[in-house]
């Protein structure tokens, strides 16, 4: 495409983006859409001639925007915020126009430096000291990949594979997905550790666990404590989680994806306690923060051990500045990175880290808020402390058992979600359904709560 | 940031990438940046306050494009071509404007579906029989990650870790180092497989190799072969790698990363025969094609192993639909992803395939007309066999001796990539230094490899 070109349709594209960003409180939040309509839409074969321009922006409102589940909408309380800051859209868009890859320092200095310091930035807004160093990755779930490899290769001196002892990865039964996952990518046994009645491991259990395996000659490698659940967004004890995880020499990795935001509150910051202790750390700022998918950020202590579990060295990549750089691509798994610290660059200077703190804290008031009309209202239960900006609710209705409590659940919700006024998420706590409502999306404000709270009593006792 | 204000600063970011790729000619190719001159100009802590927009735009000038090395310039002859077009520039740009997150089908229909098409566009355009599907991933690295895991537990029943037996990746020394890197992450032995007089994996070294193995009780669990390697681009026998592999059930996988674009050529599509009995493929369309980065191209055909391996479905992301779509989380390592089929999808509509074809052509043609020429000259050679779009070459001072041309070598390539007019990579061939010019930027036309065979001389004759 012709520079002249981009320039007549870009300009079309952020007016669009901007509108886009303004109607979605007038949008249906979840896409209503159903299985295959996007397949259809859409020429079996590539085309051989060009488009017209605008026929490929047109496409955008025909069939993108009707089939996509608006993640950035006022009313979505969903899975997570996934907030993209227009702030980090423009730094992304500056990437993308740069074109530069970070296969080295020399490949992109910029793009290494710039890295560098905003990473640092971000571990100064949540209280972590200067002891760690961070880098982008793309989401926790390779982040917590990476973290697991350097616990393996650590427990096994680097000679996992080549007939050392079986190793395993504890965490608790609310740990995110992704620890199992990587656990088994990894090649390690993952142990669920019971929780405590407000869904925190129990370092009792993980005590209890390690000692059985090391019994068995498994070598306890790695400890996921989890900072803000997935599902309840409860907070594992990382001071006591330590000490177990110390005594035993296993890797303490911490999971902040989501919470990790909060820590930028004085008020918050207790969440973190004994973090110090831990060897590494994931904190999504493309999530709460509003940094645009994908930018999670790794913590480690010990870069060394990191980049000789990740490093390598073709001669095509050797540079004559080799031992006075950081090379990121020995920091994760991909060689290739883009330029990704423009947007969480752009995102806290545009912003200023005043006015995240007031958007963090308005989100945590809107939960709380929720959090006192579900309590007050009959008939209705909130499940779990709401420490953060995720509150679990169940409605009950008269006389209903556990079963007939599930189904009525799962009911209220797809009808809530299928209305397109907002949406929310089903789960499972204990056994049982509920409904997570996660606050904070950027352009979420009491009102949007509001209705909301008012659309569920609404679905839960229509029929 | 609210729209208004995004209104404003987009519209000049745009019109300032748009000026940055007509400036590009006028710039030094390799930035002319010392270690830590980026470190120095930026502040130690992050800012309380909002900068103001001017600010922020003002800084891509002053501090980031001084210190990046521009991968887009005519004269980028580095590494390898990492087009990113103006079209998936902004395709890109949409799918951060929506900031939807593909978690599930219901999350993000469109992402889902497009991607789905647009990837059924790309098999199609390199002619892999519909028995494939394909995914997108970050980068090849990860890619192949996926493989090997996918391959290690095909070969131990799903039970690595858990006492399964030792097993073997098998590459040759040409391979790029993501697969090394891969296999140890995963857990696997590494064997580098010998290569003949130009480059090519050798199969009777690949079954000695693995026979070896098999009587030791390793089990031979996955066969790379490369479809243009990093150094010469040499293209492994595909056909006959595959029967050793298939006699031996190794899983086969086949890195195209670069490659792959050449197969849009029906005078290239040759360097994929054998493909279809491989069980994966990878295919990097932010290369040569031009999609920006990350957008890396993978191809399998057992996907239900695939999402065995690689799937995790806790409560709070099951739907309704499960049993009906393809929740792409199940594809890969990461469980969110953004909705890069948009770049590709862009990419292929602005362009269409008859100007792909037209450009790859340029391409092959402009580093023939270089080969001849160094061909030509005394004092130099070409190293290898041109099959793409990389050269590979050597200046001989009379008399020198070989760790003479080893210094000299690096010596004249500093020299050119200090001047700024072009930038080559230095690579080891046979343990010895020589250059390789990777041609096929988007801009790259034939008055840009006419100057850098000048500027070559140039600086292999000066001191």
């Amino acid at each position: 495409m012709t520079p002249d070109r981009f320039r007549r349709l870009g300009h079309v594209l952020i007016d669009r983006i901007a509108d886009y960003r303004e109607q979605l409180p007038t949008l249906p939040v979840r896409a209503p859409t159903a299985p295959g309509d996007v397949l259809a839409a859409l020429p079996p074969s590539p085309p051989e001639t060009p488009d017209d321009a605008e026929a490929l922006l047109a496409d955008l409102d025909r069939i993108v925007l009707p089939a996509t589940t608006h993640w950035q909408h006022p009313s979505f309380f969903g899975w997570f915020p996934a907030n993209s800051d227009l702030s980090a859209v423009l730094g992304d868009l500056a990437s993308s126009g740069l074109g530069v890859i970070g296969l080295s320092w020399v490949a992109g200095p910029a793009l290494t430096e710039v890295e560098q310091v905003v990473v640092g930035w971000a571990r100064q807004l949540i209280g972590l000291s200067p002891a760690w160093s961070g880098v982008i990755q793309d989401t926790a779930s390779t982040a917590t990949l990476v973290a697991l490899l350097c616990a393996r290769e650590r427990a096994t001196g680097l000679a996992f594979g080549q007939g050392a002892p079986r190793t395993a990865v504890y965490a608790s039964s609310h740990a995110h997905s992704s620890v199992r996952k990587a656990a088994l990518l990894a090649g390690m046994a993952f142990r669920e550790v019971r929780v405590d009645d407000r869904w925190r491991l129990d370092p009792a259990d993980l005590e209890a666990r390690i000692a059985a395996d090391v019994a068995q000659g498994v070598v306890p490698a790695a400890v996921v404590a989890t900072t803000g659940t997935t599902t309840t967004t409860s907070l594992d004890p990382l001071a006591e989680v330590a000490e177990v995880a110390g005594r035993h020499g296993a890797w303490f990795h911490v999971d902040a994806a989501m919470a990790g935001t909060a820590a930028l509150l004085p008020e918050c910051r207790w969440m973190l306690d004994g973090v110090e202790q831990a060897d590494s750390l994931v904190w999504n700022a493309h999530k709460w923060l509003g940094a645009t998918f994908d930018c999670s950020l790794y913590f480690v202590r010990d870069t060394e051990h990191l980049t000789r579990v990740m490093s390598t060295s073709p001669s095509y990549l050797r540079t004559a500045v080799d031992d006075r750089v950081a090379n990121l691509r020995d920091w994760g798994i991909p060689l290739g990175r883009r330029f990704r610290a423009l947007k969480l660059w752009f995102l806290l200077r545009s912003e200023g880290a005043e006015a995240l703190r007031v958007r963090i804290r308005r989100d945590l008031d809107n939960a709380r808020w929720l959090e006192a009309r579900v309590r007050a209202e009959p008939g209705w239960e909130v499940l779990a402390p709401v420490h953060l900006q995720t509150v679990c609710v169940r409605h009950r209705p008269d006389g209903a058992d556990d079963d007939a409590v599930d189904a009525h659940t799962l009911a209220w919700a797809e009808r809530l979600n299928a209305s397109g006024a907002a949406l929310v998420t089903p789960a499972q706590l204990d056994g049982r359904w509920m409904v997570r409502v996660s606050v904070g999306a950027l352009q979420t404000e009491r009102e949007h709560v509001e209705a909301l709270w008012d659309a569920m009593r609404a679905n839960a006792t229509s029929r």
